[in-house]
């Protein structure tokens, strides 16, 4: 046997052990039923609410993308046919990566094949381009992120999670002269806390520092456009690059980043994770710009989100369900170890069709394990007490029952 | 101004100043006149025959395909909404994967959002399972597997494009124990020449090496039922990982790998450019198995494909062009130099509604910059007489009159 198939087993012996091996189940959507959809069990259908989706607006779902999708597909076909240089542009690629400069108050915008692409080869592509980069990483950075930073020759500081003091010590740690970055997110996702992001900028221009903000879980969400949390905190303008994504609040597919025209240009000019790469398919271009333009003026759609996640938070913590706090839209449940959460996910999907994913390493540190809720405006009050009637019973007491 | 800023200046000023400075021409495609695609001119459309799409077949507009794309869009809505683990997986996810195993002749198949991600996050999967890898690229491998290799701890050794004496040199330097890996492609995408499978994988079997196969040129246009030219060469059994596309050969959108089930359990489970991803949208997914589905069976596109590309290579050669002789469906013309090469593109587009992109640094090396034609089934012969009478009037006098 090559040592390689025996590694492979070896890993995925030991990924069992650890109760953390992932069975992916499938799950079918239903454009007029989000948030239930389908799951198969004993051969028939069965209706599942999903309290995992990343689609936070219910924008996936939306008449007019849905409608643009299926135009872009009769008119244009399925895929692109080629990289954005060879035949892969279409007017509707720039006119979306308008539309998201637009939306970020930037110059320039670029269109990745996803978010995770973007914060890959846009770091890189940053870090590769001066000799002596220093790169201040959050602790608690998305792991796109952090393959992007060392994927290049830079000197890496990764400072406390959003820690400002640990941040602005390290920064005055790195000689003067030299280039510096400081990447960061506004909503975490795991945690659904968010970074000081004025405060960082701050810091950023008394080092020196240019700043990368990931707003993938923000974008659509918060600010008065839905431009992120750096709209929202009127700080947007002192962000060098915004990265955002459009398969999450926008609810189509890719990723995309924002800044100045100069910068934007160096990225498509140079980056390997966007120049050799078909381009976005038709109908996802098409789709994320119609969900794009409704969702800028749409803010009742982000009233109502923060007010279902108000309600859940409430219902919760009524019923005593031990919940991370946090300031965000997103909802974490602890658990604390791999095999109970899967234990807990699978109760709850096979005794109450209620499906939650549980969340594991290597997405979160062990003894970290949790339930990871993202309630949408289409969830209704019903569906969250039968979520939370599922928790106090699946939940062990200590956890069920808060102190 | 922030170094990096002078930097983006600079490097773009460079890009200018060697004339491979990319500007994207934005091309719209209409599903009921494929390869004719508009653009705009003086404000109106104007339509252009299109010679550079990697939709090799024109499966990307037959109607089967933009059917399924837009009853998933309508059914099932516009985006996954989450990664593969966290409620992204439905069932047409899990039957694309078993029909690509299938085409392969494989045990599993492992999905991901394009072909250049499942390259870069498969290789260094891979080379990151054991300590003391050996790898062997060959040296015109494509970008994606370059960083793939690049991005794991293993020893490198770039053997001579599809040399086999060089690699056997290579292989025999390695420590006979050590985990060997040889990657490679069938179909080479500039260059148009197709690797000795076999006889690499004689020399796999000889030197204990693994195989890693990419095929995203070759994939639905080579072998009885598209499986590529390890299915057209009886030797896909012996290749361990075949990798391809979904966006070329199939008109759609994403990649994916190939193997025994356990090898691809572990990427599955251990590669981060997989799971910390968004899985591909309900359209590209349906489109992709219902092109993939009337694909395996339609051998008269193939036919016609290869029966196209003779035509258009002896049209070419009655004209006395310089193109670089293949024997694949990928037709180069010489040109040379990058400045030379996009004002042939430009005037070809300007003058005669003609689109074929330059092909310059860094997607080949400086000095072999060149047109790349790529026709299809639905190439009429009167749009080849177009493009030799064109490529007559705007190349050079020495590259339009071979010797």
């Amino acid at each position: 046997m090559h040592p390689f198939r025996l590694a492979c087993r070896n890993t995925l012996s030991d990924i069992r052990g650890q109760g953390r091996y992932r069975t992916f189940t499938p799950l079918r959507k239903h454009a007029d039923r989000f948030p239930v959809f389908t799951t198969e069990r004993d051969g028939k259908p069965c209706d599942i609410t999903v309290w995992s989706s990343n689609d936070y607006l219910g924008m996936g779902v939306h008449p007019a993308v849905i409608e643009a999708a299926a135009q872009a597909a009769r008119s244009m076909g399925a895929g692109a046919g080629g990289t954005r240089n060879i035949a892969g542009t279409s007017d509707l690629h720039d006119a979306l990566e308008a539309e998201l400069a637009d939306l970020h108050g930037k110059q320039a915008a670029l269109l990745f094949t996803s978010g995770y692409v973007s914060n890959q080869a846009t770091l890189t592509a940053i870090l590769r381009s001066l000799p002596d980069w220093h790169v201040f990483s959050d602790a608690k950075n998305h792991a796109s992120m952090i393959v992007g930073v060392k994927g290049a020759p830079a000197t890496v500081h990764i400072f406390a999670h959003n820690d400002l003091a640990d941040l602005q010590a390290k920064l005055a740690t790195a000689p003067a002269g030299a280039p510096k970055l400081i990447a960061f997110e506004s909503v975490y996702s795991m945690d659904g806390d968010i970074a000081p992001i004025g405060a960082i900028c701050d810091l950023a221009e008394r080092y020196g520092a240019m700043t990368y903000l990931d707003e993938v879980h923000a974008v659509g969400l918060y600010g008065p456009t839905g431009g992120g949390v750096s709209e929202r905190d009127g700080v947007a303008r002192r962000v060098d690059i915004i990265e955002g994504t459009l398969a999450k609040g926008f609810g189509c597919h890719g990723g995309y980043i924002a800044g100045d025209v100069e910068v934007v240009d160096f990225i498509r000019s140079t980056a390997s994770g966007f120049i050799f790469t078909t381009s976005l398919p038709p109908t996802t271009v098409a789709a994320a710009l119609a969900s794009l333009r409704h969702v800028r003026g749409d803010s009742a759609r982000r009233t109502a989100l923060f007010a279902r996640t108000e309600t859940l938070k409430a219902k919760l913590d009524r019923a005593g369900i031990r919940r991370l706090p946090t300031a965000s839209h997103i909802v974490p449940v602890h658990v604390g170890e791999a095999a109970l959460c899967r234990e807990v996910s699978r109760r709850l999907m096979d005794e109450f069709a209620i499906y939650a994913t549980p969340i594991n390493y290597p997405t979160v540190p062990v003894g970290q394990e949790r339930l990871r809720l993202t309630p949408t405006p289409l969830h209704t009050d019903a569906m969250m007490d039968a979520l939370v009637e599922a928790l106090r019973n699946v939940l062990p007491r200590d956890l069920a029952i808060a102190a």
